[in-house]
C-alpha cells in the first residue's frame, strides 16, 4: 500500500491543504477560508474538512496517511505542537497537535509558517542544494525561516527568524504592532507602504492612487506598486523609500548570516523586477563585500503554494524521508 | 608521551599564545607585541617566537604538539587557512596555515578571532552547556561569533557574524570604516563613544573629561566611561546614547537568532554593571517576548584570555577531542 502525507498551510484568511506522495509530489489540494472570527473550534473543523477533501479527491483513506504537518502562525512550541499565540487566528495556547491527533489518529507535526516555507524553498524550490538559506516573506508583515548547514534553525525557544522586529531606524517614531519603534516591518512592509502613501495623500499630494480606489483608506501596498508602475511620482517616491529599507534590512541579514541564498516570498515576490531589482542592488551595495559576493537574492518560484509545500516537506522530514 | 596543543590569538597590537593539554588546561602562556608595521615576515617570526617560548616554559618539544590553531582577524578562509584581508595587520591574502606548517611541521588551523572566542565561551567559559550562543565583542569595533545547535556557524564563505555592520540607523550620516552609514559599530562602539564625546567638547560643552586627558583627541571610550562614573553629565549623556544603540542591536540579534546566551567581551565587558545593566534592560525591553524570556546576557568571565582559550578550543575541536 502506497503511503502519503498531508500538509496544511494555516493562515489568518485561508487554509491551504495538500496531499502528497512520499516524493513530495502533490496529488490533491484544497482551499477554504479560515473564518477565524468564528472561533477556534470552527477553524479546526475547517482544517478537518480540507483534510477530508484531499483524501476524497485522491481516493485515499486516513490509513494511507503517514503524517500531517501544519504550518501555523506563532509563536509556538514545535515539540509539543502548541500555538502559544496567533493574533490573526485569535488563538492563545492551542494544542493543535493534540487536538488533531485525537480526532485523526495520525501523527501531527506543527511548524512556524515561515519556517515551513523555508523548508519548501530548500527541498522543492529555488533553494535546492543550498545549505544556508533564508526564506523571507514580505507582505503585511515581514517574517523569515532560517536554514543553517542544511537544517531548519529553531533557536532556543522556536522563535528564531523574527526579522520583522529587527530595528533598523533606532530613533524612529513609527510604532510597530509589537509595541516597539523603528522595526523593519513597521517601516518596510506592504502595510508601511500603504500607510506612507495614505499619509502623503492626506497631506495634500495629488496622485493617481486616489483614482485607483474609492476611498483613501483602500490604498495598500498593491495600489502603490501599481500606481508607481504607471509613473505616479508620489507612489514612486514612497515605494523608493520602502525599497531602501527593504534592501537595508536584507543587507543586515547578509552580514549577520552570510547565506548562500535569500528566497523572497509574500506580496513583494509578485511585484516583479521593478521592485526586486532595486532591493537587490541596495542589499548588495550595503552588505560587506565577502558575504555579498556569495549570496543570491531570488523570488520564490512556488508562489502561494510555498507554505503548503513547506508543510508537506516538514512531514517528510519528520518521517525521515528527507534529511 | 602526553600530547598538547597550542592556541594563538593574533591581534593588531599583541600576540597571545598558550600551550594547553588535551583537557584544555593551560600549561604555559606567552605574550608579545605584534609590530604589524614591521611587515608580515616580522609578525610571523614573532608568532614563532611565542610558540618557542611556550614550549620552553613547559619543557616540551614540537613533537608533543598535536595541533596549533590561530585566531586571526579576517575575512579569511578557514579551510585553506588564508587571511584574505586584515587591515589591522596590513595583510592581504596571506596563507598563514601553509607558512606556519612549512616552518613547524605541525598541523595548523586558522579561525576568525571572534569565532574562536565564541568557541572559548562555549567550551571553557560562561556558555558551557549552551547550544545556541552569540559571542559579541564590543571594543573599537563590534564583531561576533555564532554557535548554532552546538557548532560554530561559518556561513557560506566564512564571513557570518559581521554584526558590527548591521545598519540600525538606516538614514544616519555617520560613516562607518566599511564605507556604509549607520552601521552598529559606527554608532555604538568604543570608537563611536570617544567620537561623540569629542564632538560635544569641541562644540563647547564643559566636562570633566577634558581634565582627564592632555588633549581632547585622547578622549576615548574608557575616558568617557570613567568620567560618567564620576558623575560627569556630558559623559553620561553620550554614554547613554551609545548604551541605547548597543541594547537595540542586541535586541535585533535576539529577535533574529533566539539564542540561549549572549556572551559579551571586549572593552564593554570590563566596564561593569553601570554599562552592562542598562544595555541588558534595553535589549530585553526591545526584543520580542518569547526570545527575550529565554536569553541570558552576560560578560565573559575569561577576560582578555578568551581569544587564546578560543584558539586552544579550535585546536581541540579539529583533533575531534571536543565535539
Amino acid at each position: 500500500m502506497a503511503k502519503y502525507v498531508i500538509g496544511v498551510d494555516l493562515g489568518g484568511t485561508k487554509i491551504l491543504t495538500a496531499l502528497a506522495n512520499l516524493q513530495g509530489e502533490i496529488v490533491a489540494k484544497d482551499r477554504l477560508s479560515t473564518e477565524a472570527e468564528q472561533g477556534k473550534k470552527k477553524v479546526i473543523d475547517r482544517i478537518l474538512t480540507t483534510i477530508d477533501q484531499v483524501l476524497t479527491k485522491s481516493n485515499l483513506t486516513k490509513k494511507e496517511i503517514e503524517a500531517i504537518a501544519i504550518g501555523s502562525p506563532g509563536p509556538l512550541n514545535v515539540e509539543e505542537g502548541i500555538i502559544y499565540q496567533a493574533p490573526n487566528l485569535g488563538w492563545k495556547n492551542v494544542n493543535l497537535k493534540q487536538v488533531l491527533e485525537s480526532k485523526l489518529d495520525i501523527p501531527v507535526f506543527v511548524e512556524n509558517d515561515a519556517n515551513a516555507a523555508a523548508l519548501g524553498a530548500k527541498w522543492f524550490g529555488v533553494g535546492q542544494n543550498k545549505d544556508n538559506l533564508i526564506y523571507l516573506t514580505i507582505s503585511t508583515g515581514i517574517g523569515s525561516g532560517i536554514i543553517i548547514d542544511g537544517k531548519l534553525y529553531h533557536g532556543a525557544s522556536d522563535s528564531s527568524g523574527e526579522v520583522g522586529h529587527m530595528v533598523i531606524e533606532a530613533n524612529s517614531d513609527i510604532k510597530c504592532n509589537c509595541g516597539d519603534y523603528g522595526c523593519w516591518e513597521a517601516i518596510a512592509s506592504g502595510t508601511a507602504l500603504g500607510r506612507l502613501a495614505r499619509e502623503k495623500i492626506n497631506s495634500g499630494s495629488s496622485s493617481l492612487m486616489k483614482e485607483l480606489v474609492d476611498s483613501v483608506e483602500e490604498i495598500d501596498g498593491k495600489i502603490v506598486t501599481q500606481a508607481a508602475a504607471q509613473g505616479d511620482k508620489v507612489a514612486q517616491k514612497v515605494l523608493q523609500r520602502v525599497i531602501n529599507y527593504l534592501g537595508t534590512g536584507i543587507s543586515n541579514l547578509i552580514n549577520i548570516l552570510n547565506p548562500e541564498i535569500i528566497v523572497i516570498g509574500g506580496g513583494v515576490s509578485q511585484a516583479g523586477d521593478m521592485v526586486l531589482e532595486p532591493i537587490r542592488d541596495i542589499a548588495l551595495k550595503r552588505a560587506m563585500e565577502t558575504p555579498a559576493k556569495e549570496v543570491e537574492i531570488v523570488p520564490t518560484q512556488l508562489g502561494d503554494d510555498i507554505g503548503v509545500i513547506g508543510a508537506v516537506t516538514k512531514a517528510l522530514i519528520e518521517l525521515e524521508i528527507l534529511h
